[in-house]
């Protein structure tokens, strides 16, 4: 039995941590459960799994969470210093983190500090951090697994192999709802539009980041760090079915890609069972039905968000940090109405125009890039979001 | 240096292995070359790469090689004895067996035998004694890597997983010159028409298996031993863009997939430099152009002989050297003009339906298979091509 924390239990990743952990009830012991604003979710979870530690969000959620479920033998944190707790609890072995955004950093890293293995769904930990990740891990011996689809593609395709022996990482994108939708069209996409997604039904705002592709410029930063590939050997393909969901080619010119299914299960149970592979109750692939795949370049022109990774990644230090806190307000905005969808990658350009590049080397670095950043990000959404209204 | 010898080094993968050999001069010495009819390239070869031991088909093509070049410091052997010499050599580590056709059997189980690995480009030695080569080279420690382009694909999407984890092999096939083409005009195929193959350059036995499809049928009975997947677990998808090689589905519902440009160097190199991979100077895949892939599952019905292939395997024993030899003696009467094309599957068939199995638990018994089967087919092969003269 392995010890278990999710950090980010009642989002779409942690429940279908939950679902895999049900499949396999002989192996793994839920011992952490970090849970978002849904209370009442988080206190069905604690019912049927009964952890020996929680973290909700606010004292109220705290209050809240009490209502619904008896946690009196459960010790319950708040904020971050219960997450922390939840990730660094003695009975965890391994740790999933798929709390979104930049809340997941510090507990995450903390995991790793206390030699826990990390199955990782939150990219943007990667994104602000990946270099201090990648190093506290390999200085603790634990594991770094991505659970991002294309990440635990890319982990399978590659299985062991030296970077010194990969000519490139492909990272497919499905292209996201406006692949085919005229540039000049994007000015009245609406947070409805954006939020429709072909493939992946996730969270509000990474969705918002596959409409604008910056999900797969995250995703190449991720990989930079997790697979010790320079950024100028990753590439991004359009592939609408989905169907591919990452490549390697080797320096001898062969290319290995993995397919699958559109089902979170699979790349999940990927990293709670490595080094093996366990039977799964998914379906796999239907190959008796005709299938076409298709792969296409994509449009930097539409899609800046991708160029603004990969400035950000060939800049390096504090500015990946920056990148992922100034897109994080700027999607915030655009969910809230407050900026128009083109807006999103003008104010996050605006915003890197504007930082003087630092080098990090602990976390408090990449929370000051963080934090600086959210406050020049407000002041430029502010500035546009008053613009949009008195136009 | 590894010292290498090629049986069948005249043919297209034998050509093509010295063009790898010819990539990296400080990685080979090639000890042993195995040439066929063409004499002439065979002694282009010795002066080129001066080999200690070489071998020929007849007494009469030892004469011809030694008027086209200089053989003094050369042992030039003939015929099954000659080509044993070139296998078993004692300055070689690697053998390529990429000779075409039953006549490679003896030599390549010879090479195993004396502790050679074996890179293995002769699908028709597994079909004939899958089981035999796989327990000899795991007796002698030795390395047996296919060549084939669709088996190296799934070398490498397994390497080295356990057969209780693969949930099924897929092999992939171009479907052929004939993958469009009606039932109702097999009749009238003439072998230019089944010589034209779409995608690969071959030689003329294995380009007219891929017109019937019996390729895919050797090559899922030569998957079966070389990985240890039974048969059940075996299936064939026709893929007419070729560029996906082969894949492996696991128990867990993911599919890892080989890519690559048509290249028999590629397979080749990698079978030369495994568990490495060498930088090679062949182009890798072109994503920038935008690539479209089509899966569908095979016809039976046009294309019988993938049946038989399975049927052989599901009987085991002396049925896929019966399957084998009944296959070659078809496809030679067939280009010589004697039966029409649907009367190969046909006379296969005819042939299987009068054999009786037997165990097999040495070369002899695949041998003595191998020419029960040759006769029978000859005088099954007699009567239909009387038929059709008199018809």
């Amino acid at each position: 039995m392995r010890g278990l924390s999710i950090l980010g239990s009642t989002g779409s990743v942690g429940t279908n941590v939950l679902r895999v952990v049900d499949a396999f009830p002989d192996r793994f012991r839920v011992v952490g459960l970090g849970g978002g604003s849904n209370v009442e979710l988080l206190a069905e979870q604690v019912a049927r799994h009964r952890p020996s530690v929680v973290s909700v969000a606010t004292e109220a959620a705290r209050e809240a969470l009490g209502r619904f479920t008896d946690v009196s033998k459960v010790r319950v944190g708040v904020g971050r210093d219960g997450m922390v707790d939840v990730a660094t609890h003695p009975d965890v072995r391994i740790v999933v983190a798929s709390a979104v955004g930049a809340v997941g950093l510090v507990p995450t890293y903390r995991a790793l500090e206390a030699g826990k293995d990390v199955a990782l769904a939150n990219k943007e930990t990667m994104v602000m951090a990946g270099e201090l990740m990648v190093a506290q891990a390999s200085a603790k011996g634990c594991r770094l697994l991505p659970i991002d689809s294309e990440h635990c593609a890319l982990h399978q395709c590659l299985d062991g192999r030296r970077p010194a022996e990969v000519r490139r990482l492909v990272l497919t994108a499905s292209g996201g709802p406006f692949r085919n939708r005229p540039r000049d069209t994007f000015g009245s996409v609406t947070p409805e539009e954006a939020l429709n997604h072909p493939t992946w039904s996730m969270g509000r705002k990474i969705t918002i980041d596959s409409a604008t592709l910056m999900n797969k410029g995250l995703e190449v930063v991720e990989a930079r760090w997790l697979f010790g590939v320079p950024h100028e050997r990753i590439e991004i393909l359009v592939h609408p079915q989905s169907v591919v969901h990452s490549m390697v080619e080797f320096v001898d010119g062969t290319v290995l890609a993995q397919l699958g299914v559109t089902d979170m299960r699979l790349p999940i149970q990927y990293a709670l069972s490595y080094p093996e592979r366990w039977e799964a109750a998914i379906p796999g692939m239907d190959f008796t039905r005709s299938m076409r795949l298709d792969f296409e370049v994509p449009d930097h022109d539409r899609f800046p968000c991708v160029g603004l990774a990969y400035r950000a990644l060939a800049a390096g230090g504090s500015v990946p940090a920056v990148l992922n806190a100034a897109n994080e307000e700027a999607v915030s905005a655009f969910l809230d109405g407050r900026i128009p969808f083109p807006a999103i990658p003008e104010s996050i350009a605006e915003v890197l125009d504007d930082h003087r590049p630092v080098s990090v080397s602990c976390l408090e670095d990449v929370l000051e890039a963080d934090a600086w950043s959210r406050e020049r990000s407000r002041a430029v959404l502010q500035r546009r979001s008053g613009a949009r209204a008195a136009s």
